[in-house]
């Protein structure tokens, strides 16, 4: 079996007052204080898997509904004292958290929805600190309902947002993070060209992305989604249209393993490609190289951009062709952020800020061609001291499938 | 491929001034006005893909989280006027929404988070009544902060909680939604057997439930949890616990077709079951089986458990035996809710009201045994005019492994 238990994935542990924490702890107070925040409640699967260092309910792996509310893990972390942090997980998580334990000292199983579980996190959260608190939250993954329950509980305590300030702890991978994320990418990348050698003439959409799916989860990952176009048609659902001889197919896949996501974009073309298509895939291929070359601890965001924009301004399709570039790990489009357009502000943008050592960039570009259709290549990359390092190279090129169907 | 598109699942529509609507829109019209509601803001995916007639944005079929903040779909449902309902959806949601087309008037894919989200359904909504609205939510599916901005776009609205209107509008099953659970039911009742059958002696119990989901994969399934427990030990967490000759093994694992659930265990053993094997097996299927023989149209809930616990109290091991009965569909232990204790007020439980056509009910008995460990069977069954008819009954005895590990 492919799929690691979560205590084998994350062995890199940081020692925090005699006690094996596995984050770094002290960059997590850092954040915390420049924020603000007494105590983080984590309560979004991405953060209170990461807090926990890789635990994430089986029960609740894929849902969160149940009843007439939900699952609603609750990570209580006061600033500076790891000790004093605790979990609040589901009635019947002890099953998972007795044969792989947690390092959180206070583990309660005991939730039956958002009250329940809020509740009790918000006495945890008390007891860690006398007087007022200002307690950091995940507003968009925090209940409507659980923020009163909260804000009931503890009614002098001062509530805001959090969301950068687990982002950026997030940010820079750790070697078995690394190394999981390229499990991730490669087995996405071969899942690709798994799909692609099974179908042909015929093959619809849907099937297509149906057999991606099959694959990633034959390798252990969770599916999480495919996005497909064939031939000129630039509408990526999956459907029942069907891939027809000498057209185009773009792949672009993700899905994980433990919560650590892979994103990957390969061609593939029904028939020998002709100059044309070799031509386009060449153009792609500039740009992310162009993106990729800058790569390294120390570079500002910004400068992957700039390299990408460069090498865009040179290519014949420049008009046509989206480049973009993002961060990526328990979530897709995370830190770093490598522009500062957009809504985000600082301290979540990395536009000015130089690259850290282990950080995991999504590389991205889009020709979009009126008779061919979709040409894209998405990759991701590790940064190093001296550059970067690809983590699913496989399968850049033209993927060529030249019989029918095996279905 | 297995895995049906959407708009060929739910083939149900109801006329309601001229729009064909795929739910009972009279039915969610009376609810409403029971609960003083003007208009209904779904933000959860079961209740917006069931108010959508099955639609779930394929990108965001699995996750949510995207940048620094997540998916929300969003459907608004005006009391009488079907015509005046809309849809926010996510900025790239008009791929598949082109490919199959929706019914719903107005179709908004605009969105990148819980923000653009919330505010273009609130405006949505102020369009559809004059004045101060009452607008039912979802606060346990209605993030914190797109609560405060659908505040904040219409102070002078009214929020309350929609949540037992949408489970009491989801209750009873359509001909083609049972059709739909009913291949669940019996998928991951094989998916169960067939992992029996590529296990054995020395096989790990996490082992054994990747086969499961493997297995509801191949099925074009999206599997959910399998709980397994292998011997005495009660615990039921996948685990490197091997199974060895001789021992239970207790499978209980859920899976969906298009968003409806399947809950369903099964029991196995390494070797020719013995007597007490095939004894205490018969004492949990006989609590199953009076609980199913008074399950038809008419039948208050709350005479399904009467009936469970005469029988309960007629077995030799009712001590250490749990009886639970509950709805199922969209979620797990949804309306009908069968008794009226615990939490959940009336209009919520279902204890003193007649079962009606198509509902369906998840029966399970759990009997725990000191030397025999986890002895489990969860049934469904579909509630019809003349009692009710199983969705899934394959492998209901013991299933029995005599070989080693095929792996």
């Amino acid at each position: 079996m492919q799929t690691p238990a979560t205590s084998e994935t994350l062995r890199d542990l940081y020692s925090h007052d005699g006690l094996l924490v596995p984050f770094n702890s002290r960059l997590l107070d850092e954040l915390m204080e420049q924020a603000g925040i007494d105590v983080v409640l984590a309560t979004s699967k991405h953060n209170s898997q990461y807090l926990l260092g890789g635990h994430r309910f089986f029960f609740f792996g894929q849902s969160d509904a149940i009843g007439l509310s939900r699952y609603l893990p609750v990570v209580v972390y006061p600033r500076t004292d790891p000790g004093g942090s605790a979990y609040v997980g589901y009635c019947i998580e002890d099953d998972q958290t007795t044969v792989e334990p947690l390092w959180i000292p206070t583990v309660e199983n005991s939730s039956t929805g958002t009250q329940d579980a809020i509740v009790a996190a918000a006495r945890h959260a008390a007891r860690s600190r006398n007087g007022p608190i200002t307690i950091g939250i995940e507003p968009a993954f925090l209940p409507a309902d659980a923020r009163d329950w909260l804000q009931n509980e503890l009614p002098h305590a001062r509530l805001t947002d959090a969301t950068t300030v687990l982002e950026r702890l997030r940010a820079r991978k750790t070697p078995s993070e690394v190394e999981l994320m390229r499990r991730v990418a490669e087995s996405i990348a071969r899942s690709i060209l798994d799909a692609v050698a099974e179908h042909g003439e015929g093959s619809t959409k849907r099937e297509i992305a149906e057999s991606v799916r099959q694959a990633q989860t034959r390798r252990g990952l969770n599916f999480d989604h495919c996005l497909i176009s064939a031939g000129a048609d630039p509408n990526r659902a999956p459907s029942e249209q069907e891939w027809r001889l000498g057209e185009t197919l773009s792949l672009d896949s993700a899905g994980d393993l433990g919560g650590y996501i892979g994103d990957i974009a390969r061609m593939a073309v029904l028939g020998q490609p002709d100059a044309l298509l070799e031509d386009l895939l060449e153009q792609v291929d500039a740009v992310q190289m162009a993106a990729r070359s800058v790569v390294r601890v120390g570079t500002a965001g910004r400068e992957i951009y700039a390299a990408a924009s460069e090498a865009l301004a040179e290519i014949p399709m420049r008009e046509s062709t989206l480049f973009v570039a993002h961060g990526i790990g328990l979530i897709n489009h995370e830190a770093p952020r490598l522009t500062d357009s957009g809504p985000v502000p600082y301290p979540a943008s990395h536009a000015d800020i130089p690259l850290e050592e282990g950080m995991v960039i999504s590389i991205e570009t889009t020709l979009v061609h009126p008779a061919r259709g979709f040409i894209k290549l998405e990759d991701e990359v590790v940064v190093t001291p001296d550059g970067c390092e690809a983590l699913g190279d496989t399968g850049r090129g033209w993927n060529v499938q030249l019989g029918r169907s095996e279905k």
